[in-house]
């Protein structure tokens, strides 16, 4: 899977590298701003794993489509549009890093402010937003692109424009959900898992392959359902290194996630065991943007004495079975190589980073 | 004009109050916030004065195509895509009203004041960024139900994306012109008004319109070059409006470009001409955020004591006059009935709201 995810990964860039190069003309004589835009777009999005590009490439090869340019096309947009999120995503969340850089709106801010512009970080958000509608907007200028068939290229399309849709209604209840008071439920955590990493990360790459194989609704329901719980099984491994894994894998602090109190599975099994006076404890502990070391190890230590880590690890177990049953459902109803399916649930049951 | 665009107001609304209840459905079942979105976006795109979707219809009409389904339909697109554009807009201008009632994004942040969250404008404007998203993107998804020829579609498909991606790019001058101490030139507040408001407002739903009547290469080029100077003419008028006109003909207090330092030709033109201890003068009343009636009055006086009102009006005869022959080389070299077309430039050279 990671071989294969890498191979894509350096068609996809090309791809990108070429076609931001080529905007660079058509942008700049639109603003002054236009030919840094296509630059810094072209710099951002090619720094990225691609895993939801190369999964656009895995969805065709299950059904024995190699990488044709279609394949690489779509998987450059599914690219373009996650840098678009990301770049939105950071200014929502005040994140000045991302991808081993200075995030997008935060560069922004930074030359307002070497010219003297008052207003300079709200500069730099207002940028910054407009750099992610334009990532947006020309994502579906590439895919308009497509080459193949009418009736396949409007279904990638349809798949397209319908799940970023919800991308960005599932973003508002991780947004929501970041900093309300009321109580988070269990269904709800798993509904933005679902929805915001579930559907956008596996379901959507896996279908519009598929879709470009030429296949139809009876193999994309099937990838729908399958992808909702990769991502699920995906999101609780990020939480659960974010906790336990050190900064070397995860490429943030250990504990940052309760430092944002981030409502995540963990935090929702921990409130419903803890004592009164641990809840208290822990009220104060996650959401403390100056959580010490020490706070840190505290949560842990009650996740632990509580067997938290044990009850998830069997929530994995579940989600990963329902996740296999998927996959023997596609292999038995249809003529998909599904091995590497197999893996890929693998990976990401096992993943440390 | 006025009739005609009033009358594809009232179909492009019924068409978009039905697709967006249709919405709250799906929309809900991918958040807490997705039913409260679609009827959000359905009032805001509602209430606007849909002069582009009425565009789409006029550029169909001139080539004696009526406003069949397709047309509505790409109507009603470009109406949620300006929907998208000042929701963002309302964000980085922080502006806190919008068609008569609150802006989007204060309506979200007045939500999370009342439920107590601390960062309430952040969370407003986070938000708020997201219903853009969901409204830019919906529109995309709505596009993709056009029903005509494959190629047809394929091109009014790509007249929006590439066009809506130039306008994220034009806003970008626009904000940075607004904050910057740099003088801005003449010909980059000519390129803004060609591109922010003129192939946005006019080039692009006139174009789309004619796509969608069948015509090609030829009848859009000529309707994008006079689509350009129909927008430079409207913004020009727009600004004359800002400075000379009452409250109640714009809608917004008389004289609030110059508090928000708006990089207009007026501005433009009387820097030029003004005494260096006039430009010192001028250099404190424009940009005051605390702008007296006085200083609108003295900035009004300058403005007339130099001469700027006539020389615009001259500008504005001499665009006038390159729009009339873009009509007249319609006219003469497609079948195209112009008689909408020179009345929608009187009307852009005459409105006085």
């Amino acid at each position: 899977v990671k071989a294969f995810l890498a191979e894509r990964r350096t068609e996809i860039a090309a791809f990108l590298e070429r076609e931001l190069a080529a905007a660079e003309g058509p942008f700049s004589l639109i603003s002054p701003w236009g030919a840094d835009v296509a630059q810094r777009l072209r710099g951002f999005s090619t720094r990225g794993k691609m895993i939801r590009g190369g999964l656009v490439a895995m969805g065709a090869q299950l059904f024995g489509t190699e990488a044709n340019a279609d394949v690489v096309r779509a998987g450059a947009v599914m690219e373009l549009i996650q840098s678009f999120l990301l770049i939105h995503d950071d200014i929502m969340d005040r994140d000045t890093s991302r991808r081993g850089e200075e995030s997008v709106f935060s560069q922004y801010a930074g030359l307002a402010r070497a010219e003297g512009i008052e207003d300079w970080y709200h500069l730099g958000e207002a940028l910054g937003t407009c750099v992610g509608d334009v990532a947006m907007l020309y994502a579906f200028d590439i895919l308009e692109g497509l080459e193949g068939d009418d009736a396949v290229r409007s279904r990638v399309r349809r798949l397209v424009s319908r799940e970023i849709t919800y991308v960005g209604l599932a973003q508002m209840s991780d947004l929501y959900f970041g900093e309300t008071q009321r109580p988070v439920s269990e269904q709800e955590v798993i509904d933005l898992y679902r929805y915001k990493t579930g559907r956008y990360t596996f379901s959507l790459p896996l279908s519009v392959g598929a879709v470009l194989a030429g296949r139809g609704d009876t193999e994309v329901a099937v990838l729908s359902r399958l992808g909702e719980k990769l991502g699920i099984i995906f999101q609780i491994k990020d939480d659960e290194l974010g906790l336990f894994g050190s900064e070397t894998q995860t490429g943030k602090p250990q504990g940052s996630d309760i430092a944002e109190n981030k409502k995540t599975l963990f935090r929702r099994r921990l409130f419903d065991r803890a004592s009164g006076a641990e809840q208290q404890e822990l009220s104060r502990l996650f959401g403390n943007r100056e959580l010490s070391s020490d706070g840190v190890s505290r949560v842990l230590e009650l996740l632990r004495r509580h067997g938290i880590p044990e009850e998830i690890d069997e929530v994995l177990v579940s989600w990963a079975e329902r996740a296999r049953e998927d996959v023997e459902e596609l292999a038995r109803t249809t003529d998909a190589d599904v091995e590497m399916l197999r893996e890929l649930l693998s990976y990401n049951l096992s993943r440390s980073s």
